[in-house]
């Protein structure tokens, strides 16, 4: 058995992800930034619900959950028909991004050769091996978009050296929505480490409010400078001239550079590009589709109303309360995610490098990948 | 005394706004959706207070009580410091939409020829004079607005005679932001009563959500079919394809034609010209200010971070609670409105008529009307 793959139980995958003997443990994300509680998922249905709930989100986060949310479903049932009922139950459980279906046929791939019974544990070391490739990748994603940070940076300072690089993010795409490192967070921790001043214009992202309550928490914690701003906020921002690029993760991203984000993300894109800012998209390789030839191919996830005409926050006496801000009898819609165009999109930042977000472009950095990989192998 | 000014005291303006005999009475718009409360405002500092604390808003309606409030200033001092004293409080009070500076000048170049003692009544004359106005104006915005999307809705219907009309409003450009029938919502309550069928998205407008709870509310009240979605969603709605046209107020328009309304306005009008769906802009020609050039030169109001950081709503038990959003210790930024370039602007739809948001447009219009209103004097 790969020595590399072996683990502890116990173990730390990352700050989001610990894995116990017969559970996985993460944070409740839909109790943060107001309580720190760590969720022990026990079983494939608890996995399932935590997805389906918010409780763990993020691409990435909810590719590894669900790779072992797959294990938990084989301990208990190896067999042909249970690992088909897993795999669909998993793949279903949010739509929009592609990193659930794909760690879930990843799993399936890897175990489906096996005898039943063996099933279970090469699920369980295909998870862990899953959430260690997205570590990995996302440190490389942190390499790669520092260094195009850190020239964005040198453009905009104008001869004052300490000014700060004044970045825009929209939802989480942090330590919160990975394993570790985050996508989108990972260049701005690489360069807050490195001692580059920065400014983050975090913004809210209802209905969830991830950026207020998510990546606010995290940079924070982390000290990196950031002030919140309503969704609102970020085109007047632009044409101010107080951000010098945007950067995002994404949900998914199709075979032309479509981005499918958290709705919000294309507004963004489009003042970005109105006012000359780059907008940057962090992607690992294991989002990109390229089984889908354009956005308008994917499907938007309609998430609940109530998310919409009800808030959650802490009130004067430091309890947790929902409020309603919607009149009673009103109705609410909700699209959960957006597609941002390609021609809005500056650069790709993937685990390989960047790249132009267009088919060619893609193809080309996955192609000098494999040719590398195949020399050094 | 003009009889069309003289008006019984408790008489209504509009449904927002009630004069008695030593005070006017208006809804308390931070108490709705959740309850309607109407405060008494007796003198020039209520009439102050509730325009800063925003318990009146709305760039008509706050015209119209500035006025007021410049007559209660002169009920108690009539000398020309005064006068002067009063005139740049009131003006200070909000400075970024231009009604509540262009009535309050126009209540002072209307008395200071005057005895310092006969300025009250003139002042209280004049403000009654400016409350008419608006709501012959809105009615007349409504009219002008009412022909531009019914030649939408029939372009839009392709065949299917009773399929309604899609419009996204931004904040609250209502029947609550002014004295009566609003700006933006005017030609949407005249199309109803015409019994044109509409569906209007509703933008919350974070951070003080009056898209959520004001405009909800009165188009609810008004049985005008409306979904709130975020401010997020927009774009997305648009790239749908499920918005005919976008509708919202200004706070000012510069003369070249840009708009400064409410935070976020900019973000929709992108999206707008990036799908092809008119952008229309309803303006008083009280709310044009001819003596700006553009939209650079207008001071954009920064409100208070705990607008960004709290938000107010009913919780389970039916009471109006505050709570807070944003992880304690962290900064956020309240930019109140923003400036959309006329570039993005379909049409400005006055009382006077429409016209494209160009510096020629605006001045032709107003020309026009300067002749008719010659030929019929």
């Amino acid at each position: 058995m790969d020595k590399r793959l072996r683990r502890e139980t116990g173990q730390t995958l990352g700050p989001t992800l610990r894995v116990l003997d017969h559970a996985v443990e993460t944070i409740d994300q839909t109790r943060l930034p107001f309580e720190e509680i760590w969720l022990i998922l026990r079983g494939a249905d608890a996995c399932r619900q935590a997805i389906v709930s918010m409780q763990v989100r993020g691409a990435p986060l909810i590719g590894a959950v669900g790779a072992f949310g797959m294990a938990f479903a084989l301990r208990e049932d190896g067999s042909d028909a249970a690992l088909a009922h897993a795999a669909a139950q998993f793949a279903a459980a949010r739509p929009t991004a592609v990193n659930l279906a794909w760690a879930v046929a990843r799993v399936r791939d890897r175990v489906s050769p096996l005898a039943p019974l063996a099933r279970a544990e090469a699920a369980w070391l295909e998870a862990v091996a899953i959430a260690d490739e997205d570590v990995r990748i996302n440190r490389a994603i942190g390499l790669h978009g520092a260094g195009l940070l850190r020239e964005v940076w040198r453009r905009a300072r104008r001869g004052i050296s300490q000014a700060p690089l004044r970045l825009l993010t929209h939802c989480n795409a942090g330590s919160l929505a990975t394993v570790a490192h985050g996508t989108a967070l990972a260049p701005i921790y690489r360069l807050h480490d490195e001692g580059v001043p920065l400014e983050v214009w975090v913004d809210e992202t209802r209905p969830r409010n991830q950026g207020a309550s998510l990546t606010a928490w995290e940079l924070a914690r982390h000290g990196v400078p950031c002030t919140v701003v309503v969704d609102n906020a970020g085109g007047e921002l632009m044409r101010q001239g107080l951000v010098d690029a945007v950067i995002v993760g994404c949900d998914r991203v199709t075979r032309n550079g479509d981005v499918a984000n958290k709705i919000g993300t294309y507004l963004k894109a489009l003042a970005a590009h109105d006012n000359g800012v780059p907008f940057y998209v962090a992607c690992p390789t294991p989002t990109l589709d390229l089984a889908l030839e354009s956005g308008a191919a994917i499907p938007i996830e309609q998430r609940s109303a109530r998310e919409v005409t009800h808030a959650t926050g802490v009130d004067a006496e430091g309890r947790i309360v929902e409020v309603r801000l919607v009149p009673e009898g009103v109705a609410a819609a909700n699209p959960a995610f957006d597609v941002t165009p390609a021609r809005l999109v500056t650069a790709l930042v993937t685990e390989l490098g960047t790249c132009p977000a267009t088919e060619a472009g893609i193809l080309e950095l996955m192609a000098v990948s494999r040719q590398s990989r195949g020399v050094l192998a």
